[in-house]
């Protein structure tokens, strides 16, 4: 197993040996999958050298004030013309994480595969992976350090936004030591960490406070209050004008209240089926809980589906979290 | 004016010349006032010297984990005997902060001012001010440095919890690159960054969810949306069994909506008073908005209380909130 400083400089080796790359990250890019696809398409325009920057779907919004996030191709509105034989993949902890963007390798292509996911199985020509990297940023803010290429504002952003994001705005357990340091030196390029975390962490949109509001509106608590859930219609997203994405978060405020040790959200797909989402606060394992419906997940955060009516799946979960706690 | 390290050392030079120090901060105190508490604490008892730390009400609960934080007493619970002539505030504006502990103070007694808030008018025998540090915490992290007392698990803890509090969890403008820098210092130390964020930041009580769901069903916004609103009644804290402290952050939900800039929380006092909270997104200062009606506070966040019924408070400060936008 060669070191995280022979793959640094392997990686170096594969971007100054070659000549128009294709840059790609995973399908539904979040904000570490972004920012990683654009310092890499800085690293490169550093170098001189030809890159194209692609991605199966579109780039979410918040990040499109991002250093030229534009420039990013979204194949559901263009196609590219030929295919490439130097391909980096980042923040794709496998090679299916790179969707539809694969009918444009080349036989035979070359990849660089950049990534922190522990379960990366290597699939890359060339591996740069640090499973204790808390982003693939992270990854990426090493590397430009290590080719040497010139730091602006605008790439310091990109990287801040990659590690704020993939960190929960630095609280989940990935935010280590060198998390923070590197953000200090980011900090003082003059990146404006607030208004990230504004825009990234905590914006809402109108359908998303209402539906939120509907789903408190149904919160309920077991006796010994351990257990708290909420649940949402399909009449709820249709009156709040809500999307899936705007649920997003909810499962935690009962998650959040203090003694509760699972958070539930029930989203009611039809009348025969229920979306149920997990939430631990560490004592309880959802993903095993989450498996035995069928579903999975992380120990502390799980979800299945259930073919059921709501009035089924409520008890039926909250005996199986019982059995847990 | 002198430098920041000779007041450091003027300081190193009171903690080392007397004994028996009463340790104080402000009233309602926050994090970063127990934090700074503890830590004048832990510097003292590593100094060998008596010391007693005090504050006039009741340490909020979530901060009860805290290196004997339940060694400070508790005013409303707990009287003193005799008076201090040495006298430690800490994360005190100005010296009416520290409230009914001021009984305990001897006649002439001598005080070190520790603090970082802008406006100290450097009220102490020795003052130890740094306006652009985050929060006491971080200037007690100095300070435990130039004095050179061992470092353990706890006392970083506490430090780190004024830190985290101070700049709402490393999001507002006060997180420099000096603060994380610590942060990735303190997390060296074994400290929990994430659970001290699940507990600081992230825990709800049942009232505060209830009463957030009560305030965001009354939520309004102007037609073309840079203003949203909320209010609460008297009848809804009786409902929801809700304190003051449970309306903190209702406002930000207004406030958050993509589009608006001013964000408005109306609490309604009794049938002829109101009080309103005011958050701007940055366009609108709020500060001035709300000095209008004989209210104050910072640019971004600010408040006043208005003596008039709650539907004539509404339009009249939205008119005002129009003619500032
Ligand atoms: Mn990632
Ligand atoms: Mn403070």
């Amino acid at each position: 197993m060669q070191s995280y400083e022979q793959s640094l400089q392997q990686t170096r080796e594969f971007l100054l040996d070659h000549d128009d790359y294709l840059v790609v990250s995973h399908v539904q890019p979040d904000g570490d999958a972004v920012s990683s696809t654009l310092a890499v398409g800085w690293l490169l325009s550093c170098l001189g050298k030809k890159y194209t920057m692609i991605n199966e779907g579109p780039i979410p919004k918040r990040m499109e004030y991002l250093w030229h996030a534009s420039e990013i191709v979204n194949m559901s509105e263009q196609e590219l013309s030929g295919q490439y034989s130097h391909i980096i993949c980042v923040d794709c902890a496998d090679f299916e994480r790179v969707g539809r963007t694969q009918r444009y390798f080349a036989e035979g292509a070359k990849i660089l595969n950049i990534d922190h996911h522990p379960t990366n199985n290597g699939y890359g020509t060339v591996n740069l992976i640090k499973p204790d990297a808390a982003a693939t940023a992270e990854i990426l803010f090493d590397l430009l350090k290590v080719i040497g290429v010139e730091w602006n504002l605008e790439i310091a952003t990109a990287i801040y936004t990659g590690l704020l994001t993939d960190t929960g705005g630095f609280r989940y357990s990935n935010t280590s030591p060198k998390v923070m340091a590197t953000v200090s030196e980011l900090l003082s390029l003059g990146v404006n960490g607030p208004e990230l975390a504004e825009n990234l962490l905590e914006e809402m949109t109108l359908p998303q406070v209402k539906v939120l509001n509907r789903a408190l509106s149904t919160l309920q608590l077991s006796p010994e209050g351990h257990i708290a859930w909420v649940h949402v219609t399909p009449q709820d997203m249709i009156d709040c004008a809500a999307e899936n994405e705007d649920l997003e978060g909810i499962v935690n405020y009962p998650r959040n209240i203090r003694g509760v040790e699972v958070g539930i959200l029930f989203k009611v797909i039809h009348e025969n089926a229920v979306k149920v989402s997990l939430r631990s606060a560490g004592k309880v394992d959802v993903a095993a809980l989450a498996q035995t419906f069928g579903g999975g997940g992380h120990t502390r955060a799980a979800g299945a589906k259930v073919e059921a009516p709501l009035e089924q799946v409520i008890p039926l979960i909250l005996e199986e979290v019982r059995r847990h706690l």
